[in-house]
């Protein structure tokens, strides 16, 4: 039973993909762990093979795959390098990139999608405030109207690619008195007078991605910034939150599942009281059990894959990708750590830092208990 | 995001079944509960809208549909009344049926085909014995060649549709040395002296099934009912493992699908502390993650149907489908017993009698520890 | 490592407990379970045998034990037989005698208290509604004064002991003004005008105990059946709730033991694939899973006891005891029936009925839901 | 309802480590870690207290206490630090010493316990090696006799203490015939020639203990350095591991009980759509979980504490007491960061520290398979 949403050029860009990603970034995932960010190469060279542009039409030296199926082979070939990857690529390629493209005027796409094409333009997405998490509705980041411009004052916190971001789409509040309806987004670039950032923050795990605070103190932006409708950020954010999800499920099973097969490798391989450990019945039926976890997880996320690549995705089933696909992601991982024994409380094991990594997927992107909240609304709730 | 697997054609006759089910089966239910049993006009009245015969070809009066997705729905349409219908026209239509269809001789299927569709011969299948359970390796009744016949003696239980079948296919030892290769199946008609049934045995749940233990002393057969080829018995009955549990996989889905969507609207109505019960967080929550662990599932087995009616689905994904559904099926139901207050303990509410009858489905068609043995063993442990 | 909440003179009780139970109420099991009720010698001989007034003084014929360990004793021996036994007796003796021995005037005491002790009258406690289930504050069931009068209308459900009792330990609302401080408890004889009782409810399990739904249709009390102050009865009830679910608790941890223990013989002795079946690992680590599960909540369960005979158990930590033991209680015989293959699926296996009657634990005396909300208050939350 | 096993003696003992944690551990918490070692200060201050001679005679310069119990505060009051001093200092204390104490020779303890209790010398014990995890059985360090001497070969990994000890109780084969029982102990100064330390390990947590692998090299001893009988190695670890398994038992449930009420008092101070986290009903309801986990979980290792100090703990309990408490732990604490949003995911936060810290207690000490292993053994399985 083959998985049968993917036809033969998909397969054909995922071999693209998995050639690039064993040429030039298997080799150094080591000094991006230590360095805590991706290389600007990186992005250049992914800029180069085409796979950062694939959403952005090809008159901006996109794509113009308008597939989200190619997206979701990008995705499942660098969780298989390691967790962090489809983390920063999916927020420029699948998440920030988009605002340009579906919300952003002539003069925006021309200035920007080019150079995210290429890599030039490396994106991250401001939303996530300190005294804020999951409640975007809160977020006290302000933009006060000062003549033609407008006056940013504000910070944001967790913001992945945060400390090599070159254009931060920001949220920030418009009108103080309308809540979520009156918050608006803004292209600020990072050169700008009055942005900083923190130090890369010391995470738990995802430590080839650079993730930062951001200060904005009164950073000054035109209406040439304010990406989508003023006022309608809110809204604007919720309809790109399904990609967002989707793309973050995509990851989460495919993440979990090469490093499942890896730990299937070592319990055939690693030897204990005779045997091999994979031999013993209780590890041979937790293994069966993980496999099945995972091929049933994916199976959801595909069918969510096909129906987000024809429009018919809703932002409820994302949620419920999301939230399922990182559960999943972290039982079977903690079980892979227990197989390798005292050799997966080592950081030098992949499966150590994919514990560690996969550790953020369940609070991330939403809240497993935002998405619950979101799904038992749907429900009638 | 619709489920994608079914077309017009199966919408129609999903409706058909829908029909008959609220017409002369819903209004019925209780007494099939008080009896025990369903009674033969269930059985004739289905054959005479054509469901019995639904894999059987035409020219032996069957719908020659050749298409699982036929099966599949008529099983979830059932598996909305209850537990124990799928289940019983399950042993009859996928799983025994297939026996006389695939490996019966022309004689054979002239005997019996017309009457399986009409419901005038309704079928089970004799394998597991008292000492076995799911050890059909290890099985103990014999089949000894006397002159032209076979002397059949031993005793099988748990035998769904054992009461009141007219015909059993019965796996018995032709080969005493050969284990697993000496075992050949023979199709027992129930007037055959020698035969006989135990009491309808009492089970914590499937009420409407009847289910008895079978007696086989010295039953004679001929080579006219020999099923298959001799001593192939084993290898016949893995071969048609795969649908068997896809079929059980299928019902149990559906079956729980049906008792969440009604167990949401009891939450809904039901009101306490000044509010629906619903409404309180804990309930919204775990309402959520029932209804995605549901169609996480159906997602699956959607999938497995496909492929089987593409004839690619593996005995190991089978064993995957009904693992996984039926320890599904399992955490719902308890759920929805939850989400009742003390109405979930009394059997007049559905969700108590769905709670029950669910409880075997972790258990039969190979338990779920066969189930990870075998997926196990696939993974090459 | 033994138990070390008990010395001599509980395990002289136990011994005594379990003398009567093997001679005179083992034997009869099935015939209560076909009753759906003990029958009144059950009664009259445990109290003949000093079993019912153990928290009864001597004055009005009890044991004046005033020590919680002999009920505790005496709940797990009668749980070792059934889950229903420490049900019946432990709503007589634990639960609803304390009303009168700690609340009741003078003259209650004398009319009742002996009766109580000599299994003459029969008690039950009616508290919870149809519409109200936990929610106690919100009870319908009215008294209102007339004359000298209490006139009492209203309807209980769910009620243990229902069917048979001889006194009724009524929650009424006799403020209709004051929510949960209005409400009034009151002893109505079951020979009252008015007082009806319905059939005996159709339970999931628990069958060896009748319960039933009662109603009364202007019943006249006078204040001498007032139980406690006027207006009070929820503070009462509330104080009360402790040992009532302490009680659970204790019946809870010793029915599963028993039964796993049992479980484990099974294991032992069917053989399968050509071994015992608790000899096959996935088998072997679930059962030490089990009994680690069953000790350390035993441990806890204990230690309750313990304090609760000092008079240190606080309504928490009853709470607790209540919701630990019934989750571990579910879960630990889930697998037993899982451990039995197609026999735990049948109610002549007493796993099977273990099963079933398991089930109300986590929904009676207060939901498990309860337990957390009080629980979290307790936090601070 | 208070845990009783401890009376005025622990409680002022308690007091006394309390004091000094806070005055000296506390503040030097991020240097531990940024140093991966407990640097000498620590263990000489220790010893200064007299912390780390408990269960060595007062002959010895140790504090001669004779009572578990001590050993239980010690170990909760450094849990409540971190995961990680508990178990460095429970290998010198609870683990080690005693092979010296209860085993070593006269000249031996003369020569080694002062520096135990005074910190100059620092215990470390070689039992795992890199082939063998869990399984001691099939070590392969070998202890060859030429002349007076014993030459050692081999190599230990995952050694707590490992790169800092001055003396490593060494298990080493000295007989290749006899399996289990051909393994003797060596006390090995780490000054010996032939002796030397890998780096220290890159654990996922417990950073601030140093973790090493040990290399032996044709290192020579005499017989002054046989630790107990020749031989006997294996009897003799395992006569200790009921007391080591206790050790991290206490640990593991007194670090999750701490980090859980920090995390309670979090849910309370945080603030997020408009109220307290801890008062969304779902957190409430977890929280509620949770404590009532680890108190239950506390109420089983006190009673086992309880009964070592008795001499009464079987090996088995002890092995019940490791797993539960180690699962406990890894239960709690992946809730603890959920609860903290995006900040459980930061290494500045104790959370994200302990989770990863705690990681490791389902592994070592024998995993928590071993000790299914036992536990089913002891069931007759």
């Amino acid at each position: 039973m083959k998985r049968d949403i993917y036809d033969e050029d998909h397969e054909d860009f995922r071999a693209s993909v998995r050639q690039w990603l064993e040429r030039s970034v298997i080799p150094n995932t080591d000094k991006y762990i230590a360095d805590k960010a991706l290389p600007r190469e990186f992005w250049l060279e992914a800029g180069a093979n085409g796979f950062l542009g694939l959403s952005v039409p090809e008159e901006y030296d996109g794509a113009g795959a308008g597939d989200f199926r190619f997206n979701a082979v990008l995705e499942e070939e660098l969780a298989k390098v390691g967790a962090a990857f489809p983390t920063c690529v999916g927020i420029h390629v699948d998440i920030t990139a988009p605002y340009i493209v579906e919300l952003g005027t002539e003069e925006q796409k021309r200035r920007w999608l080019p150079g995210i094409c290429s890599g030039e333009i490396l994106l991250a997405i401001g939303m996530t405030e300190p005294s804020g998490g999951s409640d975007l509705a809160a977020l006290r980041t302000t933009a006060v109207r000062d003549g033609d411009e407008w006056v940013i004052n504000g910070s944001k916190t967790f913001i992945t690619n945060g400390y090599s971001a070159d254009l931060v789409v920001v949220a920030a509040r418009t009108d103080p008195e309308k809540g979520a309806k009156g918050i608006t987004l803004f292209g600020v670039e990072a050169t700008k007078e009055g942005f900083s950032r923190g130090r890369k923050l010391d995470k738990v795990g995802m430590e080839e991605s650079d993730t930062a605070e951001l200060f904005f103190e009164n950073v000054r932006v035109t209406d040439a910034e304010v990406i989508g409708e003023l006022d309608m950020g809110f809204i604007h954010m919720m309809q790109k939150l399904a990609q967002e999800r989707l793309s973050c499920a995509v990851a989460n099973v495919a993440h979990a599942k090469q490093i499942l097969i890896e730990t299937l490798q070592y319990a055939k391989d690693r030897k204990a009281f005779g045997q091999s450990i994979g031999n013993f019945q209780h590890n041979k039926f937790l293994l069966a059990e993980l496999f099945t976890k995972i091929e049933v997880a994916e199976s959801y996320i595909d069918k969510c894959v096909a129906a987000h690549a024809k429009g018919e995705l809703s932002a409820v089933e994302a949620a419920k990708a999301k939230y399922w696909s990182s559960q999943t992601q972290s039982e079977v991982l903690d079980h892979c750590v227990q197989l390798h024994g005292g050799y997966g409380f080592m950081n030098e094991y992949r499966v150590a830092r994919a514990w560690r990594d996969a550790r953020v997927t369940k609070i991330w992107a939403g809240s497993n208990e935002i998405m619950k909240e979101l799904i038992g609304r749907d429900l009638g709730l």
